[in-house]
């Protein structure tokens, strides 16, 4: 099974930011850990600070390279309408998930616009949230 | 390990209500299969159609006889504040879990008043949401 | 034919409650009422306080004993989204009816959040209202 | 017993007009249907695609002329201000009335700027909602 | 004297829930104390998690049983208007008490839907408040 | 000095509506009153229950007919847009009167969507309103 | 019959102030004029850039001291309920004058506090405004 | 090829009418060249300041009498969905022009009622709007 | 103990503004009853129309002149952020006190910008309520 | 002339993105044609699914290197201010494309924030819209 | 160069008030360390807690007595639309100042009425922000 | 001291833009006055039209590459949460500065969504902006 493992902006700098609110984990830690705990997915990896490369990487994943997606668009759950576009446009199923509950920080974290045309969304599990997306996708197949 | 798993209004009906929404499994079907799945540990499960007797499970949770909550609240999601101030007396992890994707229905559904006191919430997944949940309970401890 | 006429909170005082505005029958004068009237009927008359006891009585028209019901939800009406995924399970026409006229009163009461997922809606009409209701559920059969 | 029955905009192509929403029946047969059904009555069946006219006709009953009034105000409904303060200057009872259950359509049909000045509302039962109204009227004398 | 004091949900767990918001004191220690200290009132005491046990309540306090209420909706504060309903329909003054300054909090708590039809609103002074109210009831009669 | 008085619907009937709302005296009272009282001015004096017809007496103000316009839009205040542009495209004043005090009513009836391309408001002096507007005019000249 | 003529915060320097929109009038000519042209009126004119002032003379006038008053509020009509309270005592006609239509500037100058408990409202006239006011109080007299 | 350019309120003194907005040229004009430069198509020219005869247009297009309609509804664009209703039932393409370039001005014009049911939408190109929506019709049969 | 009891806008007049909403008692009846009833508190009583003496006395509060604050802030409550700002400088409880219920007149009455920094509010119980949180303080103490 | 044409995010997977939405037509496709059919015009053919290189390439419009723009924003018409900003710095017309009715699906779709600096709008007509825009412009010159 | 530095409400306790907010600088250390600083510039230094003086002071500086004006209008900021007419008459820079991140705090403090007719905003730094607004005004001249 | 100073979309043609709003200096001018006057200081002068590399940026000034940052984040500020988040994951001070006064002008530029996690803000004094952030800056240290 390929499964893509997308990650939107900040997501690189985790494990320095915020550790308070993110944790100390890195995002290098949890596909490490990911990797080794489900050898038997084919990982597609990405992180970006910018939309387009985003766009990109789902549009690659449309064209027959995945099997799933998780995608942890960061603040660009929030208002990037085009990732939800490029999310549409998919026919795997796209799991959105958060580190953190966005349900118990500020008002406008509470608010995604990608998470319509997703099959489903996590969020307030830290790290193991990917994990439990992969669970299901493997289960899935 | 001692887990609550609570489900509020029209859950009782699951597998005859609405079957293109919600599918055919019953909520016996997904008790049944999970106790087996899960045979280490020993779940509390618990259906009602009123506030009331939900705001005493969560009680009874909070007095030492659970080690985490699984909470669909069904359509009291949207309004109960009542259950929200239940689950915030909790001081163990609750999870609020969904079987169809909230975001991508009726407007009215995207607002929970409860997942801001919750651990995370869990949607979209089908039956298998309440499994997630469980499995990352069962890591934590 | 058999009719479900489901009544919510603080209709079991109608007729001493704000009479100015409810007037002085009781609900048990409206059903002795509609009995004699529509003797080859077969109603079940039902009145409740709390959300529980109304879904369970849906449920239970779901499972085939009614072919047709008539709600005046009261103050669920307005927030009882559990009420109202009651409702959109039924296979029978449900109407909405409500003794005053909602729209002319505070501004709270012109929202319903069941009437989306009814037949039809009647108000304002006084104790008439049941009647009307139950005289196009007659003439469909 | 005069009654009048006013009907708004885009009624007079009841039954070619989106058939699948509307249904087949015209307006003139559901008069026709009306005036044999309830022969006692005399009525007053009147259609226009323009405010003026139906206001006109408003305070025609107005000035004794009727008895009561049913008026389905169309789209009318959500925005003609103008039309409602002619039903508030009425004496008699007016009862609004909705082919379709506006509650289950756009969000714009929810809203209605006459119905705090009428009677009542009867929405949802197709032509059968006009008899309704008219034997409400009925009893009434 | 006679005085009805009805708590809505959560109440029960007064002393036990969030002790830094609410305090250590539980209702069985508030009634306590009251008893003594207003040994001339005839108090019936009640809490429920459920609107309908509350809603019967009021209902009985209705019929003369009982010369002045005060009320502590708990969240049911925020969205029962069935509850407002029932207090609406009370001949006898009813007094709305919060243990917290719900204005110091969050935002949908400083909305009452049953403020409106009450006599007056006392917030912020702990178990006192109980104490005012009855104060205030006392000096009526 | 040559001035239109143009008032929209349901005016005819003022003198019968709502008297305790609108007062007993007729459109015509006023139109009487105002010629006998104006006599230097040379009035075109008009009514209409409809759009159409008033858009058209702007349109013939427009035209250099008139110095200056008076208008009492009724409820078409609260949404006729096409009333306003019509206002807009006259180059001499048009002043917006209401007999009543707008503020003092209805929430809806304090929304003009005339009055920002018009040379002023008066509301709430009765029949006065008409003859201070044509004070203005007159001194303007 | 004596009038109040009062005046809120920047009518000290009307004249000198945004004179584009306001014009070179200062309020002490509008005064002198006034005085001339209603030789009959007895007036006592007050302005004040503070609330406390205007509400005092406004209590002044409640004692019995006027026949009417006309207030133009200033900024105050936005927000100054302390000015509506204090107008709403008073048991004499008050009229709120605006210099500017103030529909046509921006969107905060269309909402007035005041307004709902004044008499009537001139908006849009520049000094007319405060003739036409007190032409209206005299007339009735 | 059948066409009809339904025009509404206020189009008819195009050209006189705020010549800074909408331009000198007449809708005369537009119809003028229109007709010389589509030879090909037969045109039903309409324009109308009420919103009925512009409803039996479109109802007189939906017989058959036209094989695309171009509309200009002017200001009814803002609220009339009486129009709205009347395009919905057509089942030809429909397409909204506006001369100006609506999201350039009032908040007000940005808003559509008719919009969602029409075919698309041409705005900010004066007169060749029409021409272009003509051109798209003409390459559709 | 040192109490000062701070009354807003209008006040002064209590009594003789409109007294079938605020009863006929003065503002000086209710402060000497006050002084004879709790003769043990050094009462400093105080009422203005404008914001800055109110600050001021509470500014003179926050110096250690007081051990409490009562304040009825009158229509300041709805919008005066700057005495909410003095009222939240000070370390001693202050209490906001309103003779009516708020929650049962208009709408804008609901809000208090300064209730979020006091200690608690009373509502609705007339001259009484000054009492009730007298009584509060004094058992702090 | 030369003619820049715009395309935003997921316009590169146009014919593959959900068709029935869509259609099948690639944009490469609507390049090559519209090459051919307007073989005059020197078209400088441009899509990125991110801001900064579609910002860019207005600015290369800007600096004298295209007589119009046509753009069809996608995505980023409902959020991308930057965009907005980069238009309105341009001195030659830009014309906003869209395939789709935005108007007809939705809610987010209907706002734009470009709009407003754009010389005009073209939506609902899918690759013929790039047409008309064209043609537009060949006209002005 | 001559300037005025005017205070709102409640800075005449800085230092004193909330001083993990706002510091312990007083406003006086903030004037007498700038008068040293810009010994050069010739300061008029004023503080009110009631709007009225604070509007005399900047009409004062309007009829010529200043080159520019440094105003922190504490909470008035937020409402004082009579504050905002003062400073838009003005013909000399006005800057609005604020000690705190006004962004940082409450939702109200986000909003000044102010702000839009001065000739910027400094916020968050401080007594800097005044030192960094005569820094500015110093090199206009 | 090290500074970086960072600069949003459409900042590279500044000068060129708009210069009867943002005036005809160009950010290379700013940027060369600045390093000539405050020598003492380590700038890193930055500026992009797209989202990534202005994170990327501030993720580099997080890493200890500097000790304050200057942004001026253009038409990103009204929508950026990504950019929000990345300021909010620094430890040194970043200051928000803007050109223009974006209170004075569209509605939407008074908004910024990453103000709240600033030191502060400075909006209106055009280039002078980033000079008035530079000396605080340099004052700090």
């Amino acid at each position: 099974m390929r499964i893509f493992i997308l990650n939107g902006p900040n997501l690189d700098i985790l494990g320095k930011r915020e550790p308070e609110v993110y944790g100390k984990t890195t995002l290098w830690d949890i596909e490490n850990r990911m990797k080794q705990k489900y050898s038997q997915v084919q990982f597609e990896w990405f992180q970006s600070n910018s939309e387009g490369p985003l766009i990109d990487a789902l549009h690659k994943a449309m064209g027959g390279a995945a099997d799933g997606v998780v995608i942890n668009p960061g603040a660009f759950t929030h208002y990037s309408y085009a990732l939800r576009d490029a999310v549409a446009a998919l026919n795997v199923p796209v799991i959105e998930v958060h580190l953190t509950n966005v349900h118990a920080r500020e008002e406008f974290r509470r608010k995604s616009v990608i998470a319509p045309v997703c099959k489903g969304v996590i969020a307030g599990f830290g790290p193991r949230g990917y994990e439990l997306a992969v669970e299901w996708l493997l289960q899935q197949n």
